[in-house]
């Protein structure tokens, strides 16, 4: 694929969104970001790496260090992983308390904020230091040794964290969390806080595009599960849009409000485009149409 | 790839859940089936078929011409469809009517009961016969034509039906039905009680693996609109456990509580499996691990 | 108590709501109401009878009707009708489907229109005519033998009548229906569309302020049961407000769409207020103001 | 009325419910209650007291703390309070996090433990001690200056508080909270941990009876402050078997999962009874049992 001349019409494409969508504000952190920052970026699986515009500038990886979480906590831990989490999309917004409730305090998925926290909370009792491994895991395969979480960004989040807090204890009352919930909770805004640009994105992701199989060539996972992780962000990974995303742009990604997609085509390459505005769902406007023009150009969706 | 070899395998791993799961019985037709029955059959976009088992012998339909009728409905109508029928995944069946109360009549998928009845109701507005449509397309691509509506199956399915028209109703109380309820549900009893078998539906569903072309090489629907039905086959096509089946089989396909699924292998092949015993969430167990077989064995799975 | 000058007084202030709330539109029949008709009776135990405004004027009485069905159920058929419904209050509107579901098709309460069908439908098996035995027991207690079903309005109900056809199929498809949905609903609709005033209902529902007893002496249920039927109306009788009814006025109470509220003084006496001005919630804005009137002068609330 | 006589037989049938329901084991403080201890007790507006069985025998009053949380609360701050929590029955126990949700943060009523924890807040803000004011006016209502918070029985709360903790911070992430979680949580399980007995609780409670009046004679609230506070007791006091109390036993009241309820009569009377065995809504079996018989012998429900 001629992925100069994809990334390009990708990036006009992106560039006419200009306007449309909500730069995120539940956190004075995220809010200062430029509403027409743009960067995509490419690194396909034979070690090529392509990039546009603002492709190396840093923001807020927030929701797709939940990515990272779960890999590296079914890396480490294995398939015991499920019976404290699920993996069916999780409907609507409205309806996550509803279902934590009626299903016993074991969260839909590990994308949800409440999944997230499950995930968290194994991640910690596996490693010692969940938001370390993240970073540590990211640190190595994108070769930058200068990414780190953004201190402000994360204590903004532990500030503004009533909810993720309500969740956490929600989720302990029907002892579904090992460790105590205020460590739970600071692992978490510490993973989501991550800051990291397009280029160390694709790098860090790009195993789920080799099946498995990291930078340096060692094996993460299986074949068969780098597999499922790329089915369970088709099904999960974009909030409650994965459904309209599947159908837009057909790939397994993984979305952040930070403004980041993250997408795999699997067998070939891992995309991250980002822009700071986002749609009701919480998914950013500029990346997903990107991601839109890139798939329907190439025709590389999985469908 | 090795289809033979690969049915035969299937085949065996399925006849290993001997005595798993029950048949559906909430009406007499379906309780009668034989509960050892198999079959599974596959159709290549170059025109090679294949079967075994049971392959040939017809089963009722059910939920899996909710696949025609969107597609014949999207064939007939374009996109307008989406105004009355979402595309999301919709959690778990506790939720259905919780949401279709919250979101103003307007169901989450086509593939739900409730949304299914949306897209007989648009079929049925664009042919003048919803059910005949469905059964003319399935006779005119698998070469059929004796294929048929079972009427036993379908009266049992009326005389059963309250769920169903409370479900009508509702959506009608929320003006999202443009024929009368009693029409809607005629033709959804109907479409639901076609007998047809795995070697019918691989080859009326070849389409979808031909990217929207059809058998005498005529185009149902643009390459696009063939990925898109398949991405809601994928989030969307086994009930509440498409998640799991995404993560086990990692192809798009469509269940129906007669025991059958037919999935779609985007590019190469359609596939068609049948056993009557039904695991909780309304699959069959034994095409749930025959195709999960197929995919691990030929490492086929869009992931 | 000077019921005459307690009247006067409710009355100023009903009539000083003018333009508060919004008459009925959901079938054209009740949206023709004068909004600005205002009435209200007290019918005493010991048999005196007082009137403001149009008492006499008849108007829809609509869900007011579920109190008799209820009366008559209970009457007839004894305390097994509450195997087949609830009597808590049902919290909000938005829960009703929800709680039918969760709750395999028991509704809630007698009052909510699930649980008045099932009322009905018990009616119905005992009597052989719910809507004629509500009818006549209104025509017997109020001395009106013109009082009757408003054909009219029936048949608009009935036509725009899906969302209860809806919840009639839903309680049918858990069993709790014994007779035809059809017959339920045309019953329902019938005495729903009963015309009727407030001089009317305050004879017919003095036998909860007499502790059981009717009009002409003659018993017809036993102090207990009148108690408890008032229990309900206090708990569940004016739909989402029931707690903030039973806040400002303080009696058991039943209201309908068509604008009547009529409420209980127990062992004193039947009071009725009309005006067709709805607040959200469905209860008459100048019926509700003219009661808190009543009982925050005499005093007369329960507590 | 012959309270002695009442209170033998109400006596008589909670004791035969031996064996029925089951002591609240959630926490070890109150597991150790004898399940099988009885007591109950009345007060009169006219200063009379009555005792059977264990009617001075300190036991966890729980959730009947809630009651005197709201009567301060609307004493010290008045109407405002309804701004944060509503007066509408809860429905049911699944839907409070649903409602919570629906509702943005503003819980159903004062008896839910959403509700009292924003009842508790407000009153934190106006005393600056909010589990010292219930204590105080406890104290000083039943002239028994011994009565006090068990603290292992609050530190046993605390402990197992996760639930409390989760709902505390949902209502905070909707800004309905005015201080910080951490001092709600801890008000709130000390004024539930307060020991005391039925003696205690009748003379606490008997303002209810009085209209409003404290047992020295000075004003506590308005008598239509009073009645209102009645009303929420009946139509929300009991938790979700609010409806079936009001059947059975047709006062207002409130109870708590330690085995006591305490009822008003108003205008004559406060009663309370104990039995630490509770049936599935968490209400005591002896105590209901008792209250039943007292008001069904001496007819002197509300109705």
């Amino acid at each position: 694929m001629d992925y100069p001349r994809l990334l390009a019409a990708a990036e006009r494409a992106a560039r006419a969104t200009t306007g449309q969508g909500r730069v995120a504000d539940y956190i004075p952190a995220l809010a200062s970001a430029d509403p027409e920052s743009f960067g995509m970026a490419v690194a396909t699986v034979d070690g090529r790496l392509y990039g546009v515009g603002d492709w190396e500038r840093p923001f807020s990886v927030q929701s797709i260090s939940k990515l990272f979480t779960l890999a590296l906590a079914l890396a480490h831990g294995g398939d015991g992983l499920w019976q404290g989490v699920g993996r069916e999309p999780s409907g609507n917004p409205f309806n996550s308390l509803v279902q934590l409730e009626t299903e016993h305090g074991i969260p839909r998925n590990p994308f949800i904020n409440a999944g997230a926290l499950v995930v968290t909370d194994r991640l910690l009792s596996l490693t010692g230091d969940a938001a370390g491994a993240v970073r540590d895991f990211l640190r190595q395969e994108s070769g930058n040794p200068l990414l780190d979480t953004d201190a402000e960004v994360a204590a903004s989040e532990a500030a503004h964290g009533h909810r993720n807090a309500a969740l956490a204890h929600f989720i302990a009352s029907h002892d579904n969390l090992h460790n105590p919930v205020e460590a739970v909770l600071e692992h978490y805004y510490a993973h989501c806080a991550i800051a990291t640009s397009c280029r160390d994105l694709v790098l860090a992701g790009s195993f789920l595009a080799r099946h498995g199989a990291r930078a340096d060539g060692s094996r993460l996972m299986s074949r068969s599960e780098a597999k499922r992780i790329n089915s369970v962000l088709l099904t999960c990974g974009t909030y409650d849009a994965a459904g309209d995303f599947a159908y837009r742009v057909g790939l397994p990604g993984k979305s952040g409000v930070g403004g980041g997609i993250l997408a795999i085509i699997p067998g070939r390459a891992a995309v991250c485009a980002w822009g700071p505005r986002l749609d009701r769902a919480g998914n950013s406007v500029a990346a997903v149409t990107a991601l839109d023009t890139l798939t329907t150009l190439s025709g590389c969706s999985v469908f």
